[in-house]
């Protein structure tokens, strides 16, 4: 088995634990038990629980980078719209109980440095790729010529997030905030009102 | 002393406490250590930790309403950034470690049903303030005819969310949240569009 393969084996081994047993109470044993691997060799790949998570956090971004670069649209509306379905399809396609793990994770950035690295540049990929449709799209008419593509942007991810926390602290759908979204883009940036159906 | 008096005086020590340990280390006897009552007695009180911090969220909502209920606006428009700014305030004028403290608390909400029937609650009181102070304004010419007050309530409300989100996870302050929000109300919901500077 080569480094890669193990480390993706690790990887879903620590997916599958977060989901049984969230973060807090989270142990290296609980991850080898879902892994073929023993705590000892878990350890021999990683020091401690927090490289590990902040490696699974690595791998998180991996695999969300790769799926915004399988986005393929005709215009940069169908863009827009793309990125703000790959960020609710991550949120709606996994277990409510890795969501919550992830926003147990989130809380604990104050207290680890690795952790809120990790979380910024998620953060600021995602307001990097919105910013870079928004402008593309004001340039060539698509969106109204004022639109503000940097503050746009945080709004946008700003919004996305507030909807994952929703998620997990009352049990909304994201279904809501899509609508919302969808409508958003609709009234107020679309340079042609009313072009898109919601 | 009152059963108000020793209830306020708890409350204090389980902010307190909070803002020193986080809610995942959270002992009673950490709460006990900030308050002039003993363990015992906290326990007089209340059964549990859980239930001292299910009888701390119905505090903090109880002291929202006050601060909502005392705000002095001169008509629709007012009302709502001040609304606004409550909420923002409320994000900013408390130590991080708070703020750190209650998302640990929301990412419980799902293994506990006694916080997630409370921060329901919250989100329900704050989507209906809206809704009413959105409904006068649309009514009274404020707002724009088409806005929908329920809709637009759940957006204003995610988008807090996710500032106060973010604030934890990425370290962001509210202010551009303030921004984006007012710009947000001038460009996209007042009826004279610009006559709100931001």
């Amino acid at each position: 088995m080569s480094d890669g393969d193990a480390a993706e084996e690790i990887m879903c081994a620590t997916y599958r634990a977060l989901c049984s047993h969230g973060y807090a109470d989270l142990t290296m044993q609980d991850i080898a038990d879902e892994s073929p691997k023993s705590k000892a060799a878990l350890h021999y790949h990683y020091d401690s629980k927090h490289d590990l998570l902040c490696a699974f956090l690595d791998y998180l971004y991996e695999r969300f980078v790769e799926r915004t670069a399988d986005i393929e649209a005709e215009d940069p509306l169908d863009e827009l719209l793309a990125l703000v379905d790959v960020v609710l399809q991550k949120s709606e396609s996994e277990p409510e109980a890795f969501e919550t793990a992830l926003l147990e994770i989130r809380a604990q950035a104050p207290y680890e440095p690795g952790f809120r690295e990790r979380l910024g540049r998620f953060e600021t990929y995602l307001v990097e790729a919105f910013v870079e449709v928004l402008s593309r799209g004001r340039d060539d008419g698509t969106f109204v010529a004022d639109v503000e593509p940097e503050e746009t942007a945080r709004f946008l991810v700003t919004v996305l997030t507030g909807a994952s926390t929703e998620r997990v602290t009352v049990g909304h759908s994201v279904e809501s905030t899509r609508r919302m979204l969808r409508s958003y883009v609709r009234q107020h940036l679309l340079a042609e009102s009313g072009a898109l159906e919601a």
